[in-house]
């Protein structure tokens, strides 16, 4: 990179979005020379991180998303905040508008001054091993976005990491019970804070009213995840900008109740021990992947064990004693 | 261990009880020898294994599972089957009977010449790192046990290490809806296979059958797990052994469900896979905690991070580093 930390630095703080984005594409970089510069201008930005709320937002296709962030996003704007736009995974709507060229999507969330939009990459880093959008929030908050959005449309195992880096997960519904309910992932209802039924019009007026009856339901099986904390389930239009306010009010009070029971520097930090666990493996990966007869051993080990030739432990105690170069006992 | 592993080999497979707890015993030390050994004998019981109904059950405390597990095991028993017993965390009901020498626990189970039944160990080797039940679990196959049942009371991630070994989940209810569902925790749900409400009598019946139909409508809900598959929730009673038949057509049922669509091997597959991953990180912490200067490390890298002083993946960069003595990029 041409581009000095310094200078980075300087032009993150300063409120440069040209300076914000190569930053960014340094982070999610998987060029070696990159990666050592990256872990150098995160290292230095740290103190200037960790001030923002963290928004997870997730929801099938055609929930929405798109239309709430760009309502959400310019209600926050007008509130004064400055609010970053992320998404988790390659598959994502932000990416999707990227891939096709559809500068429709939060058009006018992309005009203001302090929005900041940043699409996922094509790819992850690594073949998709690492994900580095917990990164990009870092040096977002370090530009001063007080507010970060991460948009995820639920693929694999994007929500959790969104929940493994949000202060608070949203996830917008459509309405609908029956079927359509049947499409909600396995395990996401129990890492939801709040519910948003979008595109609520006076003609379904009543069936969204069923819909919320049909989630309380099932919120109500589910144990509670915070203290405290009945999940909310909103109605409202994103597009008719109907009931975005009352979602920011109810962020607002989950934030505050989090603070207060100790739980949102709680969960933080558990947040960031994970994320160093997180690292730990894709740098043992990674150092495993340098070097062909490493990568090779790895493929037969996993292989002897995947076809049930061999047992797990021994083929795994095998790997590592390579790995480390040494025999442990 | 003074016994070598051939009459180890030689006792498990013709049927020595004695000879296989002197086997478990092995695999659960945290001796460095004894773990040498262990991966020795797993090695060369590898041929035997894989060829029983691996069994999840779980339930809170109440819930039977004792009483299920004696009515069920002994009618497998009836069927010309052998049982073996397995407990995977230490506050399992098995072990709590261990513990307290409360030998009524499954009385006339552990009776039977084709019934084997082993607490888990009291402390989980490595200061409950590591749980050794998979491993346990092919020395049972070893010696021809054809259904393994292993019980988890659902403390912290037991239900996930259960659903991590086994080919079908059973979940234990009581009867009662309201205050005492909250209490499943959250993503028990999503794993579950099969559910029995258990002490089912004449006059709480119609209570069950609302039980019941509070928990089809949770279910609905959920993403089905297997395709083709929906979620039985049977009535019945552990003690008076009604019920405990359907049960058992159930799991045959969805066993057959899954051997026919090639799941079952596939699960089996990424099962092993996953425990082989398990494995190597267990190894790496080994070799970590075996200097106290890569300990010290650990422990200093995570303090960083976890106060929020340093950024996660500069951090894991370091440790790797070190783990491995050599700089990666």
């Amino acid at each position: 990179m041409k581009i000095s930390n310094e200078e980075l630095i300087k032009g993150i703080r300063s409120g440069n979005k040209r300076m914000l984005g190569k930053a960014i594409t340094l982070v999610e970089s998987r060029n070696a020379e990159h990666r050592l510069q990256a872990e150098d201008l995160l290292k230095r930005i740290m103190p200037y991180t960790g001030k923002s709320v963290r928004i997870g937002i997730t929801g099938v296709p055609g929930a929405g998303k798109s239309t709430f962030i760009e309502s959400f996003g310019k209600l926050l704007i007008q509130k004064g905040k400055k609010v970053a736009v992320l998404a988790i995974d390659p598959s994502s709507s932000l990416n999707k508008g990227s891939i096709l060229g559809d500068k429709t999507r939060m058009e006018e969330l992309a005009k203001e001054e302090n929005a900041f939009i940043r699409p996922s990459p094509s790819s992850g880093f690594l073949g998709g091993i690492a994900n580095t959008t917990f990164e990009t929030m870092l040096i977002c908050e370090a530009a001063g976005y007080d507010h970060i959005l991460i948009e995820t449309v639920g693929v694999g195992q994007s929500e959790v990491l969104v929940a493994d880096i949000s202060d608070v997960f949203l996830f917008l519904k459509i309405i609908g019970g029956g079927d359509e309910l049947q499409g909600i992932k396995r395990g996401v209802m129990e890492m939801v804070d709040i519910i948003f039924i979008n595109k609520v019009n006076p003609e379904n007026k009543n069936k969204a009213k069923s819909t919320k009856q049909e989630l309380l339901r099932a919120l109500y099986f589910l144990h509670e995840k915070e203290k405290n904390w009945k999940v909310p389930v909103l109605l409202g239009s994103a597009l008719q900008n109907e009931g975005i306010d009352v979602v920011n009010e109810k962020i607002s009070e989950f934030i505050e109740l989090k603070k207060q029971s100790g739980r949102f520097e709680e969960i933080r930090k558990q947040q960031a021990e994970k994320r160093f666990e997180y690292w730990v493996q894709h740098y043992i990966i990674q150092a495993t992947t340098q070097e062909n007869t490493m990568q090779n051993s790895l493929v037969n080990h996993k292989k002897n064990v995947s076809e049930l030739r061999a047992n797990p432990s021994s083929e795994a105690k095998l790997f590592v004693e390579k790995l480390l170069g040494k025999s442990i006992s």
